[in-house]
């Protein structure tokens, strides 16, 4: 015991108090409700695992960016998961040929990740997981794309101000061979080419060099990447802004069609520079970004076959998606899609506020407050000790009550005065019918 | 990299499939809708905290209890949080004298205790946590009683089969002391009594002698601890069975009427035997458990006055509960209150199964499905290569959907065929009207 001292969160991690957690709330209704639109089926897993499912597929070079731990006295390695794939891999794996196909599951679990805190990236963040297990290209990753694109509208952007960025990883890997990368060095390659925007000119050349790439195929490779288009366009022109051949680039014109069906093109861009940086991604590949280029990925993802079977299930195509809650945040504050006072306005709002302006009627106040309550409305009342109208219902105003439940002399005779607190109108109400009135009052309202 | 192998869940922690997480989320709605209807805010926390920030008020004593870790090369020891109350108290600190009393916060976290899982003890579960700020005895534990008695009501229970359990802990303090024990080992005979239980009759006397409690002492404590009654009872009838002056239970008159007031009584026993192990506790004290006795407690909730001080906070009084996941739901199953089907019959029913018979119609199927589910439309459709109507239509009955939207040769006039799948009734709507039409039929179900 240290007696008194002040205590913080934990660096990279936050604390939501009310209006905050309005906010998060807001977007993770979003995220849940185009999910299940969509038909996806929300799971969960553990918030840790232990340590080898993440070693597994990552190789040991993970652990240094894992919270890992033991319990006192055990002797298992764990650690608080980083993403969530694998588990849903593990799920999907114990699950073996039970597995009704295609599942589609979505989650929205929190993630941490053990290094440094910056703009963008915490320690701990919650992220939408949208995969579709069963489904082969392009029709899983169309499937998650919806998704991802319906709530990203509904949360009021639009493909003027976000896109998502395709890519395929076959492509990119017959460029790379062509330009010279020896076999062995291809997923050092794309580690490289995940970090070209991050990367200074001339250490980009420097380790392109180490890779075996010459100083022309590097200037070839530079070009290719930034060759990004709408993904309306032709095909065959963008194999060749990208210096493959059409052969190379086939697989994207069935995704092209797909996307055109679901009324997905105009949200989607072409940029044979997505890569992602997780070595299980094979094919299809993608992220989501706000156009203006300033922040982070909003979302990434890509195909993951055979990742199902690595944990022990059976071979199973799956792709999925990861869309985080602090970088999409960054660009929904940015667009002014979020309220300007940090989420005040996104707090439940009171049905029905109750005052009390005598003592019969405060001795009376619990029960009235209970019985709204157990009809299913949400009901406040003042803590004060006051018995003045006007300060009482300025509480109810401050915290935007829809109506004010008066109680005063005519409680003795069973009633209650309700105050629209938006029109201002006024009425008498028989406490015992309070509930009825004010749920038929609200359905009323909302079904203007 | 080992290959394929199997990986599994660590000890004690849950997979939730859809079904599983159905009933979770059934819970965690029925919770948070009580919350808010009671006029509480809803706030979140680090899942990890600083370790001293649990050994504060706990002493070194509980970290074999915690699942405690360092950030590889870091300096910070960390906990996976056992409880949110730390949390809350050091949110609450944090903000001082600018937070508005009372404040009533809520929380559905997930918490985790290094201990062997056993029945109704996991070592990753949820808890709901209902605090209020600012608000003196009884009023505040009334606040709290009253949301946890209106969750508990809408999951189906009543006062026949779960009763609020309280005390006072000045209260037995006072018979403790009366009976001879030392000021000194109050704390370890709270501890004591707090285990009476589950304690075999001689070792419950084995360890109150130790405590300096003779074996006359230890029959009238014992007989104190069962002198359970409804909390409708007269005070002075309780104090005497307790075996207490009525002024060392004076508290207990103005929590019966408060609790009167809010309809509450008939819910709430008073029980001498209820002290709670945590050590910040004081003045009332209670526990949620079912009449059966079969199970542990459902809920537990004392005052903490004096915690939000010691982590550098405003000296203020609070209290709260915590109702945790996993006893709950045994309770409820036991009770014939959650679905017999393990959650399949809580999972989101689709709006909407379209259906395609032919080529062209297949082609439109993704648009059709894209518009049904901007409108907020749940739409699903079938993976099968099928265009077998009945086959088709028991994917969509598989999944509980409301209508079938069946595309056939009439999307080259831009018609689809609706089908209502309860009563079988079917009628043409034009495509362009989909999404208006069925949204119009299922907001004139829902009326009904």
């Amino acid at each position: 015991m240290s007696g008194t001292r002040s205590f913080q969160a934990p660096k990279g991690t936050r604390d939501f108090y009310p209006p905050q957690m309005a906010v998060r709330r807001h977007i993770e209704e979003v995220w849940r409700r185009a999910s299940i639109d969509c038909g996806f089926e929300e799971i969960d897993g553990p918030t840790f695992e232990h340590l080898d499912l993440y070693t597994v597929k990552s190789g040991e070079g993970i652990v240094s960016e894992l919270f890992s731990f033991r319990r006192a006295g055990g002797e298992d390695d764990y650690a608080l998961r980083p993403e969530f794939t694998p588990t849903l891999a593990r799920m999907a794996a114990a699950k073996g040929s039970s597995l009704a196909l295609p599942t589609k599951w979505f989650a929205i679990p929190s993630h941490f990740r053990a290094e440094r805190p910056q703009r963008g990236r915490l320690r701990e963040f919650f992220q939408w997981n949208v995969d579709v297990i069963g489904l082969g290209e392009p029709d899983g990753e169309v499937e998650v794309i919806e998704a991802a694109v319906l709530a990203l509208e509904r949360l009021g952007l639009d493909p003027h101000r976000v896109q998502v960025r395709l890519s395929h990883r076959d492509a990119v890997a017959a460029l790379l061979t062509s330009l010279g990368t020896p076999e062995p060095s291809l997923p050092a390659a794309f580690e490289l080419l995940d970090r070209f925007d991050r990367l200074p000119p001339d250490e980009f050349a420097r380790r392109g060099e180490a890779l075996g790439l010459d100083a022309d195929s590097i200037a070839r490779l530079r070009a290719s990447v930034v060759a990004v288009q709408p993904m309306s366009e032709p095909a065959g022109a963008m194999a060749e802004a990208m210096g493959v051949t059409a052969a190379q680039l086939a697989s994207i014109e069935p995704l092209q069609e797909r996307l055109r069906r679901s009324g997905l093109l105009e949200w989607c861009t072409f940029d044979p520079g997505i890569v992602r940086g997780l070595a299980y991604y094979k094919g299809i590949v993608f992220e989501i970004h706000e156009t203006g280029g300033a922040e982070r990925a909003v979302a990434g993802g890509g195909r993951y076959d055979g990742l199902i079977s690595l944990v022990g299930g059976p071979d199973l195509s799956a792709c999925g998606m990861g869309m985080g809650d602090v970088v999409l945040s960054l660009v929904l504050r940015d667009r002014g899609l979020l309220p300007a006072d940090e989420g005040e306005s996104l707090l439940p709002r009171p049905d029905a506020f109750a005052v009390a302006l005598s003592d019969d009627a405060a001795a009376r106040l619990p029960s009235v407050l209970q019985g709204l309550r157990r009809a299913g409305l949400h009901a406040r009342s003042s803590h004060r000790a006051s018995r003045n109208l006007g300060k009482l219902l300025a509480d109810a105003n401050k915290c935007r009550a829809r109506f004010a439940v008066i109680l005063d002399a005519g409680v003795a005779e069973g009633s209650a005065t309700v105050k629209d607190l938006a029109s201002g109108e006024q009425s008498d109400v028989a406490i015992a019918s309070l509930a009825d009135e004010l749920a038929a009052r609200i359905a009323a309202e909302s079904a203007r």
